[in-house]
């Protein structure tokens, strides 16, 4: 190999800390596998294979990048384990054959890796339904401490957007450069045909009913895309025109709420494929999925309604009877202003939601009347779970200095 | 409303062109409907409703955006067909109650909006699998004219992009500003913890085994992303190195090899679900899904294996057994040089590919022995179609004034 960097020696393959919470056991070789007893009574099976493709050794695992040197077919065939021990310090020792690699697992580590599909280090808030009809007022966190670089309001922040569906912020200075600068905190903003950073105003050659005056019933944006993206942020710069109160509705309760109504409504949203289409000079997306789409484990993942960005359906004529009764209703429940957050943004607000869960939509405005100027942008939830893994780690790290 | 800008009268909702190969040649009204023959004998019927929503008059079509205004809510619910007919032009026209609406159709958009879900004007080039083993050479298409704006050869490279998974450019200059140029050709780049163009080349300080000395078995980039990238491409600066030539192979004609070898084996690739983790400081992306996925249709759509990113899975030592019996064997399939290309990239050649099909990889290097440095970026599969949409709407709307 030509590395020409070598770093400290692992002790766990990857940048996260590990606290001890259990010891082994025990530790013996089975077929094609190993049997591990913790000290609080848990056993379980791990195979060979399994074991040795994790090994922390600098021949597996690259020391800088902390990532896997070899695939599966780098390993023999007739791999088989040599001597397994605990050692005095806890961990778990293998020598292997035919190999000559000695391995050295964390059990912090090996306990999390095997043992618990639900570590609560792993765990990101969950997600809570709105009630409806909506009582609750707009819950504005500190912008400006997130801004000036405060890791607690970045997390609450967060954790708000992941629990809420929406986090909004006050505070900050009404500037064009704040909303890229505030969202690359998170992670990479997402381009699209409007660009990196959108301007929402109403325009005469608009490209976009967004950039008009019209009102704008609640709905997701990007709906012609097979990823939607699962977060948007705008901020207000400029807010002087009559009208333009924006809104927000939890399409995830919505959709509850349509199920609880007519499983039958909720069961041909959830399944017959609806085709959107971009409508612009320059670009033509399309897709065709369900309006409410469930991931593989069968959980409700987006609500995908760009209403003006619809193509006509062909199909069976009662299927198309039954999902217009369906899609009608699910847009009632959505347009109820009961069920909705309704606020004017001021000038240095900023309103992020997950635009896979959380519709949003305006009043109409009355542009001679005063400039009413967003910023906007796309993120991804991926990276917001990802920024607020790396605070949790750095709190883990932090308390494992204290301990 | 308080539209400023009044466009002409719109024909069709969309901005595409529609050729008239039928002629209506009945229209009549049924309950909730409206029953269409055509002049070749083909008849159906639509929804009241289905018509309603998509008549291209002003109030229900922004002329500007060519968006919908309205939502279904803003339809009357006791919404009927005062009076329909066909023009002596051929468009089919309607009159509406309550409201006081008049709508024109126009026959060739009406006929490829209800009639024909295959419509071959929205027909994209058929994805065609590689024979394995792999008999032909690289296929490198015209860098220069792609690069110089030509459409021909535009159109010529993303069809390829489509069609083969991969597609070749040679003769672009070798300079850094080529890359994000001819892939904004395109549309826009995907960014990711790498940034927006990164730079492949061998680090000390290295976030990824992309940027050691290190092989790269073959893999698809970003295996951590719900959403995996759907194309990648890299560029050729500089190849002075020893080693580091490059390797493709396609990832789902292995996968139809593995079936065919072992029901069993694709079987729990396609379902059983893989935790892979992003291994840096600053990101923690997780996503746990199958190396196979397949799409809500049962279409095999990404190949999840970037194997230095996995984490390790827990699970029942049965099904990890198997698993890990399948995983090599799908390893093995695609490390086979049989069924790979490999060629050596020179300064100034582009390689596109599918990264959700498409593996990529590339032999160890001497970065003592010279540079070899490339630049890369990520795009989507859904910008390549949109691109390609544009192109051949184009094309028909030159081929309707020729005609």
């Amino acid at each position: 190999m030509n590395d020409s960097v070598e770093a400290a020696p692992l002790v766990v393959p990857d940048f996260d800390t590990y606290p001890v919470s259990n010891q082994l056991q025990r530790a013996e070789t089975i077929e094609h596998g190993l049997e591990l007893v913790w000290d609080d009574g848990l056993s379980h099976r791990v195979p060979t294979i399994w074991l040795r493709e994790f090994s922390p050794d600098a021949s597996t695992f690259h020391t800088v990048t902390r990532e896997q040197r070899i695939a599966l077919t780098d390993i023999p065939r007739d791999l088989s384990i040599a001597r397994v021990a605990i050692a005095d310090d806890g961990f778990l020792e293998v020598d292997w054959m035919p190999e000559n690699i000695h391995s050295r697992y964390h059990p912090g580590w090996l306990r999390s890796a095997v043992a618990d599909p639900n570590d609560p280090m792993e765990s990101l808030p969950d997600r809570k339904l709105w009630s409806l009809p909506v009582t609750q007022q707009p819950n504005w966190l500190d912008g400006a401490a997130v801004y000036n670089g405060d890791s607690d309001a970045l997390t609450i922040w967060l954790e708000t957007l992941l629990i809420d569906g929406v986090g909004l912020l006050d505070g900050l200075p009404a500037n064009r450069e704040v909303i890229p600068a505030i969202v690359e905190r998170i992670g990479p903003i997402r381009p699209s045909n409007f660009g990196n950073v959108f301007e929402v105003e109403s325009l005469p050659s608009a490209n976009s009913n967004a950039y008009t005056a019209l009102p704008l019933k609640v709905h997701s944006d990007l709906a012609t895309r097979e990823y939607i993206p699962g977060m948007q942020f705008l901020f207000c710069l400029e807010n002087e025109a009559t009208g333009g109160e924006s809104l927000l509705v939890d399409g995830f309760a919505a959709a509850q709420k349509l199920k609880s109504e007519s499983a039958e409504f909720f069961e041909i949203l959830a399944t017959l494929p609806v085709p959107f289409g971009t409508k612009d000079r320059e670009f033509d997306h399309r897709y065709c999925a369900p309006v409410l789409e469930h991931n593989a484990a069968g959980e409700l993942s987006s609500v995908r309604h760009t209403y003006w960005l619809r193509s006509p359906m062909s199909g069976n004529f009662e299927t198309l009877t039954t999902f217009y009764a369906a899609y009608r209703r699910f847009q009632e429940i959505c347009d109820d202003p009961e069920n909705q957050l309704r606020f004017r943004l001021q000038p240095g607000q900023l309103m992020g939601f997950d635009n896979r869960r959380v519709l949003h939509g305006r009043d109409a405005f009355d542009p001679e009347s005063g400039r009413r100027l967003l910023r906007g942008c796309y993120g991804e939830r991926e990276e917001v779970e990802s920024r607020l893994r790396i605070l949790y780690r750095a709190q883990r790290a932090q308390k494992n200095i204290q301990a």
